[in-house]
């Protein structure tokens, strides 16, 4: 007990082994159990990526098949939570709207008290489904329109398109939330992740530990920096007011980049690179290239600038896929939500991996008030 | 990044500063802002808790009214919540209730999104109140029984007794709750509070960040402790019963003790102390000493045993107060309900603490999988 180091933050600290990523935030490299993200990002369907995650290798095609048909036919919310949603506050936060919408799924899921391996695995199927229905129930519902049950047919990236339009999922939006929800799956120890983990290690389940990452996730220092990022693209509001807005709120030091940054990265965030490629086409593609334009001339002013260069800042996930997310029509506040089903497949990674070698989450904390104060009756007082 | 030293349950791992508590594992002491336990146990009202936590002192007589009648005046929850609960499926587990509902609590709370220090504070109110109404209306609707709606003149503890019987609150019962509520109130560095501090940490909300505690509390070896060691005297079922199963399934190494043990203390946790004079005078007031008993006689062949002596493993906080909560006549299964409206004071002290002085809670982990595999195409697999 003679050490008294505070390790606030736990910046780090190592708390567990994982197989499951690795985040090289020195050069700037990013790796799902033994794969590039660039390779993954360029090639892989987000059901490729859940199988390689959950089993440690990639799968043929007979086993891609059957985990993107099992996980379909698992995305079904209950229609009792679907008529809660239509009940709630339509200006409900949308994250909030999330982690109610995963806790009341516990309550009709007949293995929710069960936190055994086979049941967590079943689990796991059906939440990284439903994560995706209940984000585009929610996006519709808000609005009055009504949801859309997933297709059988379909996968993850197809079946969001559909649900959130109720139309046949067009190609080029399929592609682009496919490569987002690649990029997103998975990050190693982060806030959000290491909530679950915390839950998980008392012998909670995994619904519980779910609703804590989506919680964590909802903060803007982690997923709700998408957002943030998206308000202060649309503040500047065209391309021809970077140069002013740069030298009035971060040259003058009032305000910070949201989206440029990041505890590990120290380097150029490998997943921001991949989406700006995509953003820039996507945007070429919409005929709206505005939005990009804005992105990418704060960024530049922001790789010249001093400050930014002495602290090795650079645009995060957030950054682009904001712009992504925007030119694919969704409401900025309906971003996070997308962040967290993406994360859906890490998140019970962890959740498997935590479980499957588990030690209660327990650290201490130093007492910094007064010891043996006198108890005094109340009339004394 | 030359220390590689994994912290696998951040045992002795220390986080942050903190004013609130001292968990003297070594002597068994426990503080809460200066005050001992024992004091606070035999004198103190729970708002009175509420109070010094908040406050770093303890009230005087109109400080406390206007705190206790606030709380009260605050505890009422939104119909339509209550609403959603009858739909429920009755067999729901109680914390996987108090989970969704405490989530659901944000939809209708006007401060939800707002993480001011103001607005922190009168969600801190409200939930103080709201928990102690949501386990005693779960408790009612569970059994088909309408809530009762908490009155404005009572204090928490006679609000619950009240809540749940609907009826005049008696002495006895309001006592053993009110010192059970004091003694669960605060626990250092626990899991559940450091979820909730993991989930603020991201500028995230006070209603994300008790959620998180909430389903972090749930597990087994945190808050579910009190069920589980309930569960066990109930299976010896009489007291002639405990040496025969001490010796069949303790002695064998067969199993453990539910509710001995804790990752801090290593002499007897002061609160099972109190607890167990507490069960005690409840099961001779009661009539029915047979669960004090079975409990006592095996707390002391534990203390006499070999195994027990050597690794210091006492009874805690869980043992005795599943005597306190039983001869109540409350549900097995509410017990953890119960844990988690004690800790809302604790907790929504914590995340105030936090968010004060905020740094995102971000480890890192050591990545034992594979690197630079080479992509293949789902033909060539």
């Amino acid at each position: 007990m003679a050490d008294v180091t505070i390790h606030k933050g736990l910046d780090n600290v190592i708390i567990d082994e994982s197989r499951l990523s690795l985040v090289n935030g020195a050069e700037g490299k990013l790796v799902y159990s033994g794969y590039k993200i660039e390779d993954l990002a360029a090639n892989a369907l987000y059901e490729e990526v859940v199988y390689l995650l959950w089993n440690g290798r990639l799968p043929n095609k007979a086993e891609l098949e059957l985990l993107r048909a099992e996980i379909a036919e698992n995305a079904f919310v209950a229609p009792e939570i679907l008529e809660i949603l239509k009940h709630l506050p339509k200006n409900s936060d949308p994250m909030a709207v999330m982690r109610s919408a995963v806790s009341l799924l516990a309550h009709y899921d007949p293995d929710s008290e069960d936190t055994s391996a086979e049941a967590n695995r079943r689990k796991a199927v059906r939440l990284n489904g439903q994560a995706v229905t209940l984000a585009a129930a929610w996006a519709r519902i808000r609005k009055g329109l009504g949801p859309v049950p997933p297709r059988l047919d379909l996968n993850l990236a197809q079946n969001f398109i559909y649900m959130l339009r109720d139309e046949a999922p067009e190609a080029s939006a399929v592609n682009a939330i496919n490569a987002y929800m690649v990029l997103l799956t998975e990050h190693g120890m982060n806030a959000s992740t290491f909530s679950a983990r915390v839950t998980v290690s008392t012998g909670s389940d995994m619904h519980s530990a779910i609703v804590s990452a989506i919680g964590t996730l909802k903060g803007p220092a982690h997923g709700g920096a998408n957002a943030e990022a998206m308000k202060m693209f649309l503040e500047i509001g065209d391309p021809a007011n970077v140069q002013t807005w740069f030298d009035e709120n971060i040259k003058s030091g009032k305000r910070r980049i949201m989206g440029i940054g990041h505890r590990v990265y120290k380097a150029l965030d490998p997943r921001a690179a991949v989406l700006r490629d995509r953003a820039e086409a996507l945007a070429v593609g919409s005929g709206n290239g505005k939005w990009f334009e804005i992105a990418d001339k704060l960024a530049i002013l922001a790789r010249a600038n001093e400050y930014f260069i002495e602290r090795n800042l650079h645009p995060n996930v957030d950054y682009f896929s904001a712009i992504v997310l925007y030119t694919l029509d969704l409401d900025v506040d309906m971003f996070t939500p997308l962040f967290a089903m993406s994360r859906m497949a890490g998140w019970t990674a962890h959740i498997m991996e935590q479980a499957a070698n588990n030690r209660l989450v327990r650290p201490d904390v130093l007492y910094t008030g007064p010891v043996d104060l006198v108890w005094t009756s109340l009339e004394e007082r």
